[in-house]
Formats: C-alpha cells, structure tokens, sequence
C-alpha cells in the first residue's frame, strides 16, 4: 500500500505553478498510455482529452474560464466526456469478434443491449454517463500525473458553452472538467483543507 | 512509476466473485481513510458511500439491478453524490477559520461565491456536480481496494430511482455508481477489452 497512499497524500490541488517549466509531448503520452486502462461503462471510454500547451491555446482556456492559473499551467487539459459514445460499441468490440474472444451471437447481443440501454435511458443520461465516465479517467489521470512529479488541479469554473465553441468541439463532446498542471509554486501551498472523518461519508448500514 | 503503474494496470473490472469471502469493516475503513483525499471542487466533498454486506442488504442492490454479481460480492458500495454539498461550505470551512488559516473575509467569500456558483447554475448543474465529483472519488477507492487486495467492478445497470428508494436516501443524495467488491473468480477473467491509441482520445493541438 505504500507508494499508492503516499501518491494519493502527496496529490494536492495546487494554487499557482512555476510559469517557465514545459512539458513534452512525450511525458503526456507516458501518462495517457498508462490512464488509458481507466475503466468505462461497457468499456466505452467516453473520455477524450484536448491538450492546451502554448500561450494562444491557454488563452483560449483563460478566455473561458477567467482564471489566472491557466496561465501559469505548463498544459491545461481539458477533460472532454463523449455523449454519443455508446455509437462506438460494435468498433470497440470489433477486435474481440475478430479475434474469436468474443462470438458473432455475444457481439451483436453487446452492441443491441448497449445501445438499447443508452437510447432508451436518452440524453440526459448520456450526458451523465459522459461526466461519470470521464471524470473516472480524470482521477486516475491526476494520480499518474503526481506519480511522474507533475502537480494538477481540477477545475469547473468556466463558462461550459464558451469553452465548447472556442475549442470547436462537437456537440456530442462535452467539457467535463478543465485540469491545469505543472509544478507547483510551494510559496503559494495552502495548509491542506479539512476533510470529515470516515463515519461522516460512509454509511455503514449493518457493520456497526 | 512502478507500483502505481501497476495497480492501474491490475486493476480489472471483476466478472464474478468468489462468494464466500468476507470483508470486514476495518479492511474497508482503511480503505476510506485513505480515499478521503480525494479532490473535490472547493473542497465540498460531494461523495458519500454507502456499504452493504449482508445478504439482506446485497438483496436491496439485486433488486434495483437484476444484477447476478451483486449476490457473490463481498460488499456492495453504492456510490453517492450529494447534490446540495455547497450548502456545507460554511461548515466545511470552519476549521481553517478557528485555527487561523482563513480571515473571517476570506470565509465569508468562500461562502458567498460558493453558495453563488451552485445556486445560480442550478439543480442540473448540482446534479452534475454530484456525479462529476463523487466519480473522482470512486476512481481512487476502486485503486486503493485493488491495492489491498480487493477486486472491483463499477456498475450502473441499475434503476436509479428504485435504488434510492430502497436505501432510503435523501432526495439529495443521488446513486451515481454501483461498485461491487470482493476477490474475483479467476476462472471468469475475460481478456482485457480494447484500448483505443492514446492519438485516439487526445487531441494535442500544436503538439504534433
């Protein structure tokens, strides 16, 4: 359990971060090759990531979101959730039919249930399942970020609309979360905010 | 990178559960301890868990899912998202005012603008909240468990409604994710589905 826990302690929100520090190409795609194994409902991974790395792209994230931290990130993030992306389960499978993993009965029965489940559930949940889903793979981000000596904050305060049509999105991919990232500035560490003991979040029903 | 790594890696959504095996309060309050640092938006702590382990209790959960592998898990933890968490902002601060690391005019903007944000984007808005911030959550409990030992599987098969109401929840707590936990049956392991590239979900922009 150490080196998980100390992971998990050591990840805190941070305040501000050192302007002139970059980040590669190479050490996002280290991290998204590992965050790719995220879980997703019926493994769809409705998570999309649109990195902002130069000042005109970060602008764009200040422009939406007001934030004077977006522009001290080495990379702004943001997590995009896939309201449509039950659409893709016969090419998700696909490599399982082909492959003998899975038969032609099991794959046409995934793709009908699936996409039954999701069009009769409609758009909202669709929308929900889009920010469930994502914000599942942008947990798992944030950790594998602190892991290889990268500081993140999740972020939600942004105009969602705005964020969307300056990044061009498509309607069916929507902003979940903004995710700033780059080395902390330790000046501007606040003590870490309070957190309610176990009994408070957990119910424990019979294991009293 | 190591061991982090790898827990992400081994960590499978479970098929079937090894029934008999028990888990016991203090294995999951380990567990808990350690998931409270999970971020938050404005510390809010939208999440809430609920544990069921008897058979009476796992019954609750078949019956709003009509899911086998709830019966053969170890624990049944519902995952809850608490759509009015900001109006806990004042008490979630009151700590750092008391001990000093807030002015009183700090706390009171914290309060303000919190309580502003939430209200002034509304009851859809909260609900998003909720299932947005109670997913972070739920990412990290599911690598702590894997970490300790415990297989996990995250469901939303379930009728929401039915759910809650058979839990009897708050019309402010919202189900936002079933995970059933327990040692899985090695016999049913399915290859691991298909990842897309990581080019595939991540847009790079001006990194290419």
């Amino acid at each position: 359990m150490g080196e998980l826990q100390s992971v998990i302690k050591q990840r805190r929100s941070a305040m501000k971060f050192h302007k002139e520090v970059k980040i590669s190409k190479e050490e996002l795609n280290q991290i998204f090759a590992v965050n790719k194994y995220a879980p997703s409902a019926f493994n769809l991974q409705h998570a999309h990531y649109v990195v902002l790395t130069t000042p005109e792209e970060k602008a764009l994230a200040y422009e939406a979101s007001g934030q004077y931290k977006v522009q001290t990130a080495s990379a702004v993030i943001i997590v995009i959730g896939d309201t449509k992306a039950y659409q893709q389960v016969g090419r998700i499978n696909e490599g399982m039919l082909t492959l003998g993993m899975m038969s032609q009965i099991e794959y046409d029965l995934e793709i009908s249930s699936v996409t039954e489940m999701y069009e009769s559930r409609g758009p909202v949940f669709q929308r929900e399942e889009a920010i469930r889903n994502a914000s599942l793979s942008a947990m798992q981000f944030m950790l594998i970020a602190k892991d290889m000596g990268w500081d993140t904050c999740p972020m939600i305060g942004y105009d969602e609309a705005k964020l969307a049509s300056l990044l061009q999105l498509s309607a069916h991919h929507i902003p979940v979360m903004m995710i700033t990232m780059g080395k902390a500035d330790e000046s501007k560490v606040r003590p870490r905010g309070y957190r309610k003991p176990v009994d408070e979040f957990v119910t424990w029903n019979s294991m009293a």
